[in-house]
């Protein structure tokens, strides 16, 4: 059956995603079995997550907590949502009542909740350029036009920012909020100064926009240089945020939240119950007491000493087999971006990549708001082991080298 | 800060849903130390779910697969999508690929999945009346307008359906699928008859309209008559699937299904991965291995058996302490619908119930699609113990008499 006359108006607007074609290519040569190395996906080292505590939190959990197999209330366990707000205030500064804390499906689930109920069909959306692929996919399925301000070392740049107002201004374009990872930024992996992020709370004032913080990575921080949350500084509650354990605990238990008030916070408290009831409830109470038992302090320190170790691998890997490339130098998040020569195809040079070498990258181009970024590809270091990441580098610049 | 300035359009479609005040509402006076018996919830049996085993899986899993804490593919664990495939071939003869189907947060997401790919705002949804508040607020929430049609104890009233589709013609509203739970419908707890169903099927084919099924109550019939799904009847492609182990693992797992093909399939693939990116990974395996292994057969029958025990209690509770009031005598599903008498208020009814008398359930009225049900009490036996359900039967009938 043909089932075009079915689909909806918006269904137009939905997108395939680049990151899922390359997951399914990816799982499908592994079912052949061809052993890969990825460099791909946006996970935390399977071996820097305390699998086994983990194992014995959930046993326990599941054994004597009749709860721990039902609904939850739809904005969260509010034990859970009280150990958040403990723990935003000591590792983020940020002061907020677990009442102002939904927890999500993730992070993904916060920023689809929140788009659908701001984002009117035609607004723009300011994004960072590249920015996450997914939540312009996201934002994009609900009718959002997506305008990206090129980001530098230094994250976005807020006098390309304020320009950028200014001309969609112009054109009487709606505006209604800038989303942003100003730490360890996906796909770049650059963190935004101080300086930076103190100009974006002043621009959104001025231009009276909200922004949307997605804080995926801010606990993946490897140099210490104290650079506040955007939410900390906030003093007018133009800040929301798009938070989550992915990075801590594993991005699969799907344990996101949302930071919001007002009405805003009442739409998504209602938007929430039809869409999803509630968040998976045994990653609910695995990070409840992970949390509230102290085992973040400690394993997060070992944790991040990995991915630093692995951070350093990549780029030593990087500087010695490609001297002359330009890449990036995180120092927080999972992913390093690497652009080849000027006018190279990444989407092709990743394909074979994949193909030939079995290492897998992310074209970097899906991230891109505009016709730029056809070079760059994206390499995560926190999910391979550190013989993988040398290896995998190693296969790339060979590809690298044979072609330009 | 106001942020009224801010709110999409379409956030106006957003309406709080009944269920959610009341866990609310329960869950505050749970935190004051009240001890309440709550027939409300849609869960299972907490003590008829096999808590131990799925303990021992989730710690065997966390602990020996390092992929139990990543993402997965955003359509499922391929193996898991296989296990499901069997699961529905074995138990609801419907043969399907593993390629049709797509792993949700549960059954939630899989109607909000398909609603957003199929519903243009101003589109009718036609439902059966009373049907799943959830639903209704979830396509309402997309912009549909929902069409009730009748139920009586074989389910949706089909000569009512034909006069509505008819009526809505002539009104050239535009219909896009009819939603339905034909097996232990929430909240009638009534079952559609082979019969109905057949002629469901006709009017769907030549009225050149989609079925969404919602599986939810199937694996809980406590008499096999051996009424076939809608799908396993649905020669045309016609027929959506969301299905769920909701009621088999839990409700808190979060892991339910699609059934689809064509173009539909196509953009439920696309428009998932943004916004959840994948169902719960460990909920994955676990559901994996409990279907792998064999103890879904190991471990259902003796459930059933409970919730049937559950069923005759509440039953029988019913006619004793209330033997003139109207109720619905259910064979599969965990939900019995109390009418009080006509003109009675159920939504005060409940209230009183719970301030004073601490037993929980939950009005009928925002089940109805129409003015109807004001009368209506929807009460759950499979969560509650068989003390509890007579107890709070007990109670309920107090306030009943005290009232009537």
């Amino acid at each position: 059956m043909n089932y075009e006359r079915f689909i909806s108006g918006r269904a137009n607007w939905i997108k395939g995603s680049a990151l899922a074609e390359v997951m399914k290519r990816a799982s499908q040569l592994q079912r052949q079995g061809i052993k890969l190395i990825s460099l791909a996906a946006g996970d935390p080292g399977p071996n820097l997550i305390p699998r086994k505590v983990l194992a014995e939190l959930a046993k326990e959990i599941l054994e004597n907590n009749p709860k721990s197999v039902m609904y939850t209330p739809t904005n969260g366990i509010p034990e859970l949502r009280e150990e958040l707000a403990k723990f935003l205030e000591k590792y983020e500064k940020i002061k907020v009542s677990s009442d102002n804390i939904v927890v999500t499906v993730g992070g993904s689930e916060a920023l689809d909740l929140l788009g659908r109920v701001l984002i009117e069909p035609g607004d723009v959306v300011i994004s960072e350029n590249p920015a996450y692929v997914n939540t312009l996919l996201a934002f994009e399925q609900l009718g959002a036009s997506v305008e990206g301000v090129l980001v530098d070392e230094d994250g976005m740049r807020t006098d390309l920012l304020e320009e950028k107002i200014k001309e969609l201004k112009a054109k009487k374009k709606k505006i209604k909020f800038i989303y942003t990872i100003p730490t360890g930024q996906n796909p770049m992996g650059v963190t935004m100064s101080e300086e930076r992020r103190k100009e974006l709370l002043e621009i959104a004032s001025k231009y009276d926009l909200l922004i949307i913080e997605d804080t995926a990575y801010n606990f993946m921080k490897y140099e210490e240089k104290g650079i506040p949350s955007l939410k900390s500084l906030d003093r007018e509650g133009r800040v929301l945020v798009a938070g989550t354990l992915s990075k801590v605990l594993g991005t699969g238990f799907r344990i996101g939240w949302i930071i919001a008030e007002g009405e805003i916070l009442d739409k998504v408290l209602m938007e929430k119950q039809p869409i999803d009831f509630c968040a998976p409830t045994i990653s609910q109470f695995i990070a409840l007491e992970y949390l509230r038992r102290g085992y973040f302090e400690e394993y997060h320190s070992k944790a991040l000493q990995g991915y630093k170790e692995k951070r350093d691998v990549m780029i030593e890997a990087l500087e010695e087999s490609l001297p002359n490339a330009k890449f990036t130098r995180p120092i927080a998040g999972m992913f390093v971006m690497l652009f080849l020569p000027e006018g190279a195809d990444g989407m092709s040079f990743a394909s074979e990549l994949m193909e030939k070498y079995h290492v897998v990258v992310v074209p970097g181009k899906p991230f891109y708001t505009d016709e730029s970024g056809k070079n760059a590809i994206r390499l995560n270091f926190s999910r391979p082991s550190k013989e993988e990441i040398a290896e995998g580098i190693k296969r790339l610049a060979e590809l690298y080298k044979d072609k330009f």
